[in-house]
């Protein structure tokens, strides 16, 4: 899990060595695997809001990362924002953007598969008179979402879509989205 | 849609005569409400890569926003990155924290109700067994997400779960979350 050797095997970028050490630490003792991701947010006005991501819980500890990160939301004008950052749903298709290609690039390192590029784009549509309260009938989410891969490597466009599909079966984001996922909401008092 | 009162009133930051207008003009032209948000994301190294957001397609035209942003995504040292930005299940948490949150505030703007704070804290179960493809029985997405909001203003706590309940209801992050949203992946050739 931490680096343990002097040379690690680097493939797409990846610490293969401690890719398949996390593995086999896992399948020896699988609580290792449970974790616990966290974000906080603050209101500012309006469609402004920050959420501040720090803490997590993994490999049986809580853990910090090296830095603090703050992430701005706002909507455009068009949406009554001021438009200071990427609003709500585009942080989900970054989310589910990074994750896919996360997971390609991993899975693909533990193949020894080198990818020299990877670029994805993404497109969804959402029907505002669900956020609006305006149609009951209309999906308030995303209706569906669209994902488009561009891999450079030396390998068959075979291999590429099966590299695609690793990306969908393993990314935590895809299958969140893709599956309905229990969310419980409380007022803390 | 866009300013067009020499006085607009300000309900939480919030342009509440354009928000009536947006409604209205959607009552009237549904096809409005058609909104697209996309992303695009390169990948950098290992978990390290980038998404950027430009342009949309809102009010049934293309739009851009005032800045592009730029997000990084990276994994913490502990699951094989560098630590250079939240991963991407923290970008999703991220979306649903920012989503709730602006579909409360806007929806309180409708109704009169001032805030002075609105605080949420969220948490989500991983168990990386499904990323890890160690175990085919284990989610690969969120088990579960809990959101705890904390609302600083002068109503019931009635009315505050009230709000809670809207968040829920008029959130399209928290729904395509909370309901099986489709995801088609494609492999640009």
């Amino acid at each position: 899990m931490e680096a343990t050797k002097e040379k690690q095997r680097l493939v797409n970028g990846v610490r293969v060595d401690d890719l398949f050490e996390t593995i086999d630490a896992i399948k020896e003792t699988p609580a290792v695997a449970k974790s616990k991701f966290r974000a906080t947010n603050k209101w500012i006005r309006g469609g402004h809001n920050r959420t501040t991501i720090n803490d997590f819980f993994a490999a049986q500890e809580e853990r910090e990362h090296k830095d603090t990160f703050e992430l701005e939301a706002d909507e455009p004008q068009l949406l009554l924002g001021e438009d200071l950052g990427p609003n709500p749903v585009e942080y989900l298709l970054t989310g589910l953007a990074a994750c896919m290609t996360t997971g390609l690039v991993y899975h693909a390192a533990a193949k020894g598969i080198e990818l020299r590029g990877v670029e994805s784009r993404l497109e969804g549509d959402i029907d505002l008179q669900g956020f609006l309260g305006i149609s009951p009938d209309v999906a308030v989410g995303y209706e569906n979402i669209r994902v488009h891969f561009k891999i450079d490597a030396d390998i068959s466009d075979e291999q590429k879509e099966e590299l695609i599909e690793m990306a969908q079966k393993y990314s935590p984001v895809f299958n969140t989205v893709l599956n309905a996922t229990p969310v419980t909401v409380k007022l803390d008092k």
